[in-house]
């Protein structure tokens, strides 16, 4: 593998085992598969979700939406806010696929029901805790005012209820992220009960990675749409959502400066190739990533005690063990393990498969 | 402005007064100006440089210095310690423009002096407490054991000491960014003394915003690289390096959801637009942008107590005081200042100005 400057490696099997282990999870628990494609934003590795069976997927803007349509995809679910400024864009959509977008204000489905020109399927989203955007689950005065003017016209579709119970992200344990979701499933439950017998063919759909890795409880969902999981980061092995192995991702960094005496090493690589999301180590220091040793067509667990301690535009500053620095030189590549996957592939826009294929995104 | 989804403004007017004030700073002190392109990364923004004079300018990347090649721009310094993987693309460049590297290691200019097949400018990095890279400015055998490489070929070509103090960024006051940066000019100005003999013509280089913003007295300096001041931002304002009025860019975003109930709103406009770089604000809270109103052609001082407190993939939660959510609709557009430019211009790729023009980025 001859690498210049930074690139994000895939190792297209274990991405393979992730995408096959979780629609093989939502077919156990008899769920549709809507996975959002926001982390890849790839049309070659959706190919890979269509031969798991996907034939309906989510994604997090309109832009989005539209460079899966023209790759194929028929039927995508928005899932963010609709955001109104943006209806001749949806308008547009609507007339090649079905669409869903999600309604988080009356006024945005007051405005939905005068400016669509097509039908379009609506989710209506509900906080169950994070706190970001949604219902509250029991303020159904907004709710029904809502679900009469969907009502009101047959443009507007109503598809269920939908979560993404983020506050997963917050917990310490396994434990706490199954208590969560389980607590936003009950939610749900409860308001698939309620509107049921005006709407029975509503669904409800949940959709963060740690919930629906680590649970194996969907009582009353009917779909779930994580999207993480496709790469997986070290924050989803610290939450305990995924191991080591399991990620699929690694930004692969020429050593640019060496620094034994103070242990550190330099990569070029750096806040525009990993980002700047952090996870705090257990002694308290802030880490923008895990280190791993490339090999010629793998990687394998993080080093001990190495990650990246410091970013700037474009270099990292990697603290390791003294031992280990005095084996790396100028010129060697570093692997760092992206703390969030969905952002560092955002930042470089491709993917170099360990085979050697470049991978392109939208 | 037909805003539909976020996008960048550029206000053309404080950009360019940014780089005229920083220009003539430059000329007052007897300073050649070698500004650094790595925030706007822009040929049209370029220009404007060239119309105050600018002949040649400081890059973070090969790749960036070869858009700026291809741009037009003949004197190019890459400001991060050279990587040697990208040699054959750097004897491209030394084929076509004068080109100046980056030297923080004994090993690199071995290579260097190995593989260069055109003359190359070399600076030594210089760590005058940043800590990030660079040699100590008393590691004189570390020094000597370069220039005495470089001096051993004439394809190395030794330009000088160049410091990026970019400790300035944890000062506290103003008065810490000038006591910082005297202290780096001073080191630069002891090695200047002590290496003039043998290389008469050796300049020394000063590169960080803060600094070069706040401080009068640049000594024995021969030239300056600042970066950010071109478009300053959240982070320059909190040090005292700016004034919200110098600000030049602002992210519009749209208001998707609304919770009066919890002084909260919601922006489409979220780590893939702002970075997630952050501040923190004199309540300890985190800040990743404060808030301004947006009027047909200009924004104002930010709204006292309103910054986006919480930051995803595609949204932004911003707190507000209860009479200002108040005003403000789902469709609205609100303007972010960014906390760091650099990363937000690096996210956006274009630029829209107050005129409604587009400008485009490598």
């Amino acid at each position: 593998m001859q690498i210049t400057s930074p690139v994000l490696l895939l190792d297209e099997e274990k991405c393979r085992a992730n995408i096959q282990r979780m629609a093989q999870k939502a077919t156990r628990n008899g769920l549709i598969f809507l996975p959002h494609f926001k982390t890849h934003q790839s049309a070659t590795i959706g190919e890979w979700f269509r031969e798991e069976g996907v034939s309906a997927i989510t994604v997090s803007s309109v832009g989005m939406a539209t460079y899966f349509a023209e790759h194929g995809w028929d039927n995508i679910t928005i899932a963010v806010p609709c955001n109104i400024r943006e209806i001749d864009a949806i308008n547009e959509l609507t007339k090649m696929i079905t669409l869903n977008l999600f309604v988080a204000s009356e006024e945005t489905v007051r405005f939905l029901k005068k400016k669509v020109k097509h039908p379009v399927g609506i989710y209506l989203e509900i906080d169950t805790g994070q706190h970001r955007t949604g219902f509250l689950p029991d303020d159904y005065e907004s709710l029904e005012a809502i679900l009469d003017t969907v009502h009101s016209t047959d443009l507007l579709q109503f598809q269920g209820f939908y979560s993404h119970p983020g506050h997963t992200y917050q917990a310490k344990t396994t434990r706490q992220i199954i208590e969560i979701h389980r607590q936003a499933i009950a939610s749900l439950g409860a308001l698939k009960q309620r509107y049921r017998v005006d709407f029975p063919d509503l669904r409800v759909c949940i959709g963060d990675t740690p919930g629906c890795s680590v649970n194996d409880d969907f009582q009353s969902v009917d779909e779930m749409s994580p999207g993480n999981f496709v790469f997986y980061d070290g924050t989803q092995q610290s939450l305990g959502a995924c191991s080591w192995d399991q990620v699929a991702v690694v930004a692969a960094c020429p050593v640019i400066a060496a620094y034994p005496e103070r242990n550190e090493m330099v990569i070029y690589g750096g806040a525009i190739h990993l980002s700047k999301d952090s996870l705090i180590r257990q002694d308290n220091s802030v880490s923008y990533g895990a280190i791993v040793d490339l090999d010629h067509d793998h990687w394998g667990e993080p080093m001990e005690g190495a990650y990246v301690s410091a970013i700037s535009q474009e270099h990292g500053v990697i603290r390791m063990a003294p031992d280990q620095v005095k084996q790396i030189r100028v010129g060697d590549i570093l692997g760092v393990v992206p703390v969030h996957s969905c952002l560092t592939a955002n930042l470089f826009r491709k993917f170099q498969t360990l085979a050697g294929s470049m991978i392109s995104m939208m």
